[in-house]
């Protein structure tokens, strides 16, 4: 068992609900194991900066519930220079941290590898994003309470579908990957669901309109992954559909950043609250530049290198059962 | 005591969460007091193409906690016109109705007065919109609830706004009324709220931006009454503060019809509830071309022409109050 | 207008949703006029304890959509004694304080009326809790919270009453006033409703049981207030249903605490916000001893003594709307 | 692949959220394949009393995001019998059912196997049930959204926990398993969690108690598996704490069945979406006797007989989870 004295804990990145619970955990297990636990404000420019202070089990009292991340996350552009590494480097040094626990997506861990390669600083990712694009987990932090908001959301529309002819298009986040959109389309019922990763484009989905003689019929609702001009594609979308289908009535719902917020849900809270612990734990056990994540119910634990360089596939499975559901 | 064989009653114009409960108190009172209630589908449109049944208590079993209309609601360009009123006429005497309660807004309540001027069938008027702009009653039907779900969408989306220089626009509907962007605005604790009814326009907003100096602060959230391309216009208006602040980042949420939508507020329903019933003891009273309403927690009527042509008048202490708490 | 250096603010008696916001917009109306907003932590407590801070317009960011008070609430013995005030007394003096807001309920308001009649510190009351039994407003804060609260319960709890010859009882809020179980009975569609104003007692309860040959249909809800043993007579009342009719399954809910938390509704925040501003008012008017309430959708002020003293009585056309809309 | 000209759906047992995705899935799928769907109402009462329907896409519209099940769930004595099943198989024969897909726990399981045995009917079961205690799938439907319930519950009890020297008690479902105490207890950031798996005992608690000189702390929230007396039992508990600690103000909810309702989540409709689609996909492969479920996000097939037989085991790495967090 490595002895570790100080350990630094900070999100980066977009933030995500349950990164308090996985803040909290990471605390918690400090001090379960006799470690001073050390919070880090604003992600990486906070390590820059030097905004750090030692913890104890009330700093993180009453914040497992809440949405974001009490520490904040900054995108911090000093930190991508080799300067502002041997800076953070400094100062974690300064502040006698023998591990660092980094709570973000893709980019963050792209950061605590090189502040591990560079400096030896021993790294762990705990991965924390809505986008579940994370390969080395079945789910990232905060992608469980983002779907139920989507979905919420949804509900709410098809209370109000009931006139005819209409088409209301939604607009969630995911510019790369169709995971929130393909779940939550299956999820509230979604007629048609465009996402990144299936061939079927525009134009296929204006040939299925004209075919599925869908005018005459109820609403439809159709859930859109964001597209290139995040939170505008799907205006353009709209008027393309509404110039050539005039006898729809388009109405459009652009969700944005609501989905980046609200109160973690159950699973993310337990989540979180594993993967915390598990984070300390390998520091203890000597691991650097891994992420924990969970697998078939278990901690599993991934080099940071292929956790950044792969990705998880969108399951065909699903897709198909989204084909089934939805005749 | 007015003798009352068949009482019908339809949902009319945009849907709004409550008209169900609207609907089973109106039945059920018509029960209570011994007359047949006769429900009618998708508004004027069922009362022309005679799509009417006689209804019972468990015709209204669990709908009181549904959103939308389980009666549908339509736009109906028949009855606009005069044969188009004759129709809609010649069914209801021949399904003996002997009075119409109509669920809607002040199109509804025109096409009723309309119906009973021109053949003297008695219409009662039953406020339910969340728009919350009818003269003579203090709340309409689905207004609270359509209030709670923007809150609830902008509190995710605080959650969220922990980084710096960031500018949250959030569209709510209200093109000619502000009530629910200046209450939701107050609720949710938004740095600016632009409302049709105040002269503080787009270049005044400006204005502020500049000499707030907000830049180096933290996260502003500004709640924005739908303006005239409904749906579209706050993009126009983020693209205009990007163009003169590039120091600002903004993202942009359009809530659209989820606002119509959700399961109602017990306010609502207990609203609605008091209406329906009071809808059917208007009848009963002999009173016809009249709106039912609530005024300080009791139930008053108000003449149909005057609930259409009045309207409710933003509150100037409340304008005040959302000034005095943004400081 | 009179003069004001410094207003201090504290909550009082059991916690209701909407009390952050109250508090926040007695800080921020201070603000705006000029005062300097004095916090007071553990109610009537804190006072005699000294824990008072300045507070500025950052003290309240962020409390706004918080259930509960981020000032704590205490009962607090050594108050309700002569000596407790004067020690109260000479802190508020020593803090320089103008005049005092205290949020909370009767007792609360008990106090602050003996502090202005004993000291002559200007007191103004800000009416919340769930209860809503104050007399000279229609709603207090935290009440709108709970209703919502009460009624989404007993939503899921509809969901799952498919079986057959089931009574579920729900235990809610209300020793000596059945505004909560009268509002959200009606608002969920309960078959019965038990409350202390109606003389339909448990032997009525039983009879109608009876009479009604429920054995057979469907499930029925009932909501109870809660009784003489706070939290448990629901059981005792179960246990005697089962045993007279052993023919239904009897379930019991006991909601409890959860009615006092929960982020508040638009509703509760809007009203928070108006009257935390106008309690600021109300001092610079020269007013004290006063309770600032709202009544038809405008600010009113109330004698302390009278909102004590009196007390809103239920609706009686509300009682009948129950009657009616459960047939 | 096996023709199949029709297959029946029903759900059995306790309810669930999520059970009308699996159904609305099954049906959906017959239809995708070619095949009739039948839905019988009332679990196998049903499928004895002859209450079966050809169902089209139509039938299970608008089902998705309700909770409960629209076919009912009755429990069934008769079905118990051979004679009852013997009755019942006459009846799928006479409707030509080809296949039977049962949504339930372990007890509809049983009887699905029995009708396999003794009659030849092809039974499919899929796992709908809140207690999650079904061997063979990491998740049955229902369960995840039964967590959030609870969650949503016991944070609104948090939010006003702000008192000193109190213990609140939250009781919720789990007589044989701890599933939900100990998940819930854990996103909740409970101080305690007693569940039947755990030695930890009254008698342990109360030391606990004593040691931890909780007395003039704030407040401590303990979740407690429903004992004994379904309902009952944590008012025994409270009234043990009360004698013995009298320093202990101690307020109890009883969350009951509030936890088998509620809007499925997003995780439970897209579970249910897919293991109602494998269901009919397995009856096509020739499968019988089986269950679906998910494992390792992958569809997997469980005889019934060791679905029923043995027993998810509550996660050992959970547990110290639990202990760390809450130090």
């Amino acid at each position: 068992m490595t002895e570790l004295k100080r350990v630094g804990v900070l999100t980066s990145g977009g933030d995500a609900p349950g990164m308090n619970a996985a803040i909290r955990a990471t605390v918690r297990a400090c001090i379960y194991y006799g470690i001073e636990p050390v919070v880090i404000q604003e992600g990486y420019k906070g390590l820059i900066e030097n905004k750090m202070d030692v913890a104890d089990a009330r700093t993180v009292a009453n914040v497992i519930n809440q949405g974001g991340t009490f520490l904040k996350s900054a995108r911090c552009q000093e930190f991508r220079t080799k300067e502002g590494r041997v800076k953070a480097y400094e100062n974690a040094r300064a502040a006698e941290l023998d591990g660092l626990v980094v709570i973000g997506g893709d980019g963050s861990f792209t950061g605590a590898m090189l502040l591990e390669e560079e400096h030896g600083l021993p790294c762990i990712g705990v991965p924390g994003t809505i986008d579940n694009d994370i390969y080395g987990t079945d789910f990232t932090i905060g992608y469980d309470t983002a779907l139920n908001t989507v979905v919420e959301a949804i509900d709410k529309i098809r209370d109000t579908a009931t006139s005819h002819n209409r088409l209301f298009f939604i607009e969630v986040m995911g510019r790369d990957a169709g995971f929130i959109a393909l779940n939550t389309g299956i999820a509230s019922g979604a007629e048609d669901i465009l996402i990144p990763e299936q061939e079927k484009n525009v134009e296929l989905f204006m040939e299925s309109l004209q075919k599925s003689g869908r005018a005459g019929k109820t609403s439809s609702i159709i859930v859109v992954a964001e597209g290139d001009r995040g939170g505008g594609g799907v205006f353009e979308l709209s008027r393309a559909v509404e110039e050539q289908f005039p006898e729809y009535e388009v109405k459009v719902t652009v969700l944005g950043h609501i989905q980046r917020g609200g109160k973690p849900s159950c699973f993310d809270r337990v989540l979180a609250s594993r993967l915390g612990v598990a984070a300390v734990e390998a520091l203890r056990s000597g691991d650097s530049g891994i992420m924990v994540g969970v697998r078939d119910q278990q901690v599993v634990k991934t080099p940071l290198e292929r956790a950044i360089s792969k990705h998880n596939q969108i399951d065909n499975h699903l897709m198909k059962v989204a084909e089934i559901v939805s005749v």
